[in-house]
This record gives structure tokens, C-alpha cells and sequence, in this order.
């Protein structure tokens, strides 16, 4: 079998298996990146989180590799339809796999001014964080089945990931309130909070950008915005 | 004059100025927002608040018409070299600028929760906003004349940015440690101000891909990461 454009659809099929391939690469080193940061915060490993934010330049390094071949792809191949749309995903996807790596780096940039750790919140965070990276995990593989359904799922799990993000919010408030001079520490558990939060919008991006790869239509009326980066109400 | 692939260049030309008026209009919505959220968080405008949230979606909707366009573009007349850099520079502009809107639309859904304006931060930051709009401005006008040296000149003004926010933060931690009751209010003030300062980020993130785009080459050691959402040290 023949495209129009006279390539043959197994090797368009070999680009496109490299692509996600790509994407399954990006998208273990962000979840590893992610769990990483967490573990350094709580057990306050400053070696770890340093190496966290060295590592995020392979993530920059295969975002830049998935762009080149992606465009080579629609360049060469000038695919079609479902095809064209998967592969623009990839090169989408790559993206914001790469600003999830960027989180983990800046919750690691944040490890060394968290002296004091007996804050109820940093034990929480790695709860929260959990759900977020399993989402990113999810969705990845959503990419790579063109599943359609798992990424409506993942989207709908935002939800508890907001949630858990609001508790933490309202708790280092109260935190702050009661301790005034750990006000400064409280800050920076504050925006790491807002980081993992992200992790979960980028997420539910993913999860857009899948369905639309997988179905030609956009989902409307989802539950949550994946650039709702305000949800705490206090 | 016709390029390899039989089209002309005046028809390449054409599509591409369309792209970059495209990134042009983007540009100017995009910059309008951030204003608009500075005089809505100062002036407590609740109504022009929720019209920025409103208005986001035509910003949406421009990055959407933009990557269409550019893959179309990319596809049909399978450009070479600078060319294609150019149009991938077009496509990944478009979605920064997008991510400037939201920062616009996130500080504007904190504008109802800001009840108590007479917080001496809330008169700073409209002024950190100014030079990070500039940056915007001026680097998408580097961008419509393929300029290098005024992309490089944009990155180096983001360290006023990060000046301008570390002082906000710190401002903001010594009102919460004096006001313990306005510890909510100030938090909110604290991802606004955050968000200015990522404005600027992202400035930064398009001067490099506009000399990227112009140059053929990348940006090494440039002064500040674009990605470096953690820049104070308190």
C-alpha cells in the first residue's frame, strides 16, 4: 500500500512508532523527575535534587528531537487526517512533557531553602503528587493505544489532584497564621504545591490533545480547565 | 524565482507574512490582557476582570488558526532551512503567547478574592507588568523582522523582572509575618506576582527562539533560564 504522496504506509507507521517511542522516553524521565523531586523535599537530599535539575537537560534534548523528526515527518510525508493529527500531537505533547519536567526542576531548586521539614504539608505533597504523575503516566499510554476513553478518565481525575492541592493550600495558611517566622519556608511549600497542581493540568492538556489526536473532535464542556491555574478559594 | 518543490517564493512569502500577522495580533491581545489584569487588580474592577477571562478564548482560538496554517504550510511547500525555522518559530511562538494570555486570565480570576487593596505590593506590580509587556511587545516585533540583536537585548531586560519580583516577594512575606490576618490576601499576591514574573519568562523562551529562527543557531549561555520559575531566595 501506497500513501498519495508515494511513500509507503509502513514507513510512515516506522516514523510514527519512533515518535511515540520518543514520548514514552520523555514522559518516564518526567514522572521519575517528579517522584524524584518529592523524595528529595522530604528527605531533604540536596545531591538528589541538584541531579534533578541537571537531568531536565536530556528532557530539553528529546523535546528538541521529537520537534526535528516531527516536522521532517509532515515535511517529507506531508501525511493526512488521523495521521497528521498524530503526529502534530507528538510534537505537542513533547512540549508540555518537557514543562513537566520544568516543575520537577524548580520543586528541586526549592529543596535546599526547606530546612525545616516537620510541616504537616511536605508529608502530603508526595500524596499528591502521586496521582498527578500517575495521570501523566496514564495519559502517555492513551497517547501510545490512541485510547481515546483512558484520556476522557484522566481528565476526570484532576479533580482529586485540585483538591488535595486546596487542602494543602488552606493548611499552610493556617500554618503561616500560627507561625509567623516560618512564613518564608511556608512560601516556597506554597508554590511548590502550585507546581505538582500544574502536573495535573498539563495532564488533562495531554489528555485533550490525545482525544483530539484519536477522534478528529475537540472534548467540550470538560470538567476543568487545563489552564485553570487559580482553583484555591481562600 | 521557484523553490525545489515548484512553488514560488512570493506564494511561501505571502503564507508566512499571514503567519507572522497572525503572531502580530496574538501579540497585541496577549499584551492588552496583562495590562488589563493590572488595572483590574488595582482598580478592583470585578467586571473587566471576567471579560479577560472572557477574551482569552479569541487567543485560543489565534494559536489553533496558527498551528493549522503552519502545518498546512509545512506540509504543502515543504520548506528548507531558514524557512522552515521560521515557520516552526511561528507555531511555537504562537502557543508561548497563548501561555501569556493565561497568565493574564489567572491573575483576573484572583481579582474578586482581593478584597484589601491597600497592600503597598499591589502599587508594584502594575509597574513590573509594564516592563514585562514590553519585553513581549519588542520581541515579537524581533520576531516580524527576523532581528537577533533585539532578541538578545529582550532576554538581558528580564533580570529587572526578577529584581522587581524578589522585591515584591520579600515586600509580601514581611506584610504576612506584620498582618498574620491578611496571610490569604497575600498569598494570592504572591502567585499574581509570580505570574507577572513568568510573563517575562516567556518573553525570554520567544527572544530565544527568535534568534534560534533568525540565526540558525541556538543561545548558549544566556544570562537567565527561561524556565527558571524559581528566582527568589528568601
Amino acid at each position: 500500500m501506497a500513501t498519495s504522496s508515494g511513500h509507503t504506509i509502513k514507513a510512515f507507521d516506522e516514523d510514527l512508532d519512533r515518535l511515540r517511542a520518543l514520548i514514552s522516553e520523555m514522559g518516564g524521565l518526567a514522572e521519575h523527575a517528579i517522584r524524584e523531586s518529592m523524595r528529595c523535599l522530604v528527605q531533604h537530599d540536596l545531591d538528589g535534587a541538584a541531579k534533578i535539575v541537571e537531568d531536565d537537560k536530556k528532557l530539553d534534548a528529546l523535546e528538541i528531537e521529537t520537534e526535528r523528526r516531527a516536522v521532517q515527518l509532515i515535511a517529507l510525508r506531508a501525511p493526512m487526517a488521523a495521521d497528521l493529527r498524530d503526529v502534530v500531537a507528538a510534537m505537542k505533547i513533547s512540549s508540555v512533557v518537557e514543562r513537566i519536567g520544568d516543575y520537577a526542576k524548580n520543586i528541586s531548586k526549592r529543596v535546599p531553602l526547606l530546612v525545616d521539614r516537620d510541616i504537616e504539608p511536605v508529608s502530603l505533597m508526595p500524596e499528591m503528587a502521586k496521582i498527578a504523575t500517575q495521570m501523566v503516566h496514564d495519559v502517555l499510554n492513551a497517547f501510545v493505544e490512541r485510547d481515546a476513553e483512558t484520556a476522557i478518565r484522566v481528565i476526570e481525575r484532576d479533580k482529586a489532584v485540585d483538591d488535595f492541592y486546596n487542602s494543602i493550600f488552606r493548611t499552610l495558611l493556617t500554618y503561616m497564621m500560627e507561625n509567623p517566622n516560618n512564613i518564608g519556608q511556608s512560601a516556597h511549600l506554597l508554590f511548590i504545591a502550585k507546581n505538582v497542581e500544574r502536573v495535573g493540568d498539563h495532564a488533562t492538556n495531554i489528555a485533550e490533545m490525545v482525544y483530539y489526536a484519536a477522534t478528529g473532535e475537540h472534548i467540550t464542556d470538560r470538567p476543568k480547565g487545563a489552564d485553570d491555574m487559580m482553583v484555591e478559594q481562600a
